[in-house]
């Protein structure tokens, strides 16, 4: 059976809604950052980088976000959570999915991760202040360029739909106010109400 | 035809030898730094995040490493540029091309644009040192864990390979001895001496 290796608040929900929407059978392990599991020999050899989410499948594990998704994805066929026979459609969906993961991420990672990056506590504080900037530019391009509506590639639901949700639930806390990104909003508000969703965060939040 | 969008010593340069071992028919359009191209509304038309590489296909624009490397693949299947007939298999290529792009190219990103993550100089300079440690690292965890060899994946060259290949040239310019990373600086080696790549680089330099 595939098991997820999760954390609550973290880029981990996204896989953990896909596994859901997809109606795949899975398990879950928690990995508890308040224990720095993730820096502990036992985790390191599930993924020596010491992330989450990792997916443990019969054939061997899987990590980073866009793979998970994608694999997910394809190992579901009937869920249809991407567009597996046109190349150039898994291509933008895949661009999409890239930049949350290289650069949307990222920037939100410069607020609590910014010692990854630098050692100076001067230098975390000057990286820590451009994050309501720096996300609130990202949000602006997916919002302006790049989600079409009411899904993030159209009319069809895909896997970048519960990740962009995911990425979108930190606004708040990175100091973005969502309500200047109404079509965000409107789509974050919507995922919501996903019965998936909802059963996802019941059980990350149990 | 197929059009890149490049510039010279960055990411592009993956891309761009893909199509090549892809034997795709392809035309190259250089965007040049040094007048900031990548920010005038030319290029932002076709790229709005001001970036390279961006891939015009006639189906429209694909920006991302990632996502482009994997059109590539899909479009030219017999050059056999990825494990395409096996989720899994894809799954884990694409969870290296993953970090590549989520983590080692970042890590390098901060010494010359640290400018996007602060805008104090001092903050900059304290990324900046820190970018050889970070280097370091990914490149242990390559080399220790993820390269399978003799191509990353195995037996089966990939367009992974040309990946790894751009990034490992920038570790003396990022302050790290390849000499550290055995088995990546044969790889590297083996690489440079094949017909496509240095077409490619001998295009890209002219
Ligand atoms: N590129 C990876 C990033 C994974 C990542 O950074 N996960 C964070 C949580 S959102 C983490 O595990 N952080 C733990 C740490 O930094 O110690 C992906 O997309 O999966
Ligand atoms: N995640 C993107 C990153 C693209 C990127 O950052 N490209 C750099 C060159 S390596 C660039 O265009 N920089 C121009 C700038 O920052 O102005 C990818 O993998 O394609």
């Amino acid at each position: 059976m595939l098991k997820l290796f999760y954390t609550p608040g973290t880029c981990s929900l996204a896989s953990h809604i896909a596994l859901e929407e997809a109606g795949a059978a899975y398990e879950v392990h928690r990995v508890d950052f308040s224990k720095a599991e993730q820096t502990k020999p036992d985790y390191l050899s599930i993924n020596p980088k010491g992330r989450v989410p990792a997916l443990v499948t019969d054939r061997g594990i899987l990590t980073e976000t866009p793979p998970i998704l994608a694999y997910i994805a394809q190992s579901f066929p009937k869920a249809r959570l991407a567009p597996l026979d046109d190349p150039f459609e898994f291509a933008r969906l895949q661009s999409f999915v890239s930049y949350l993961c290289s650069t949307v991420h990222v920037a939100h990672a410069h607020a609590r991760r910014a010692g990854r990056w630098a050692d100076d506590p001067a230098a975390q504080e000057a990286m820590k202040a451009k994050v309501p900037q720096n996300m609130g530019d990202c949000f602006a391009l997916i919002e302006r360029t790049m989600f079409a509506g009411p899904f993030v590639l159209g009319d069809s639901y895909s896997i970048a739909d519960p990740y962009l949700f995911t990425i979108a639930s930190w606004l708040e806390s990175d100091g973005v106010d969502p309500a200047r990104f109404p079509r965000i909003l409107d789509h974050r508000n919507r995922m919501g109400e996903r019965q998936a969703v909802a059963k996802v965060l019941a059980a990350v939040q149990a």
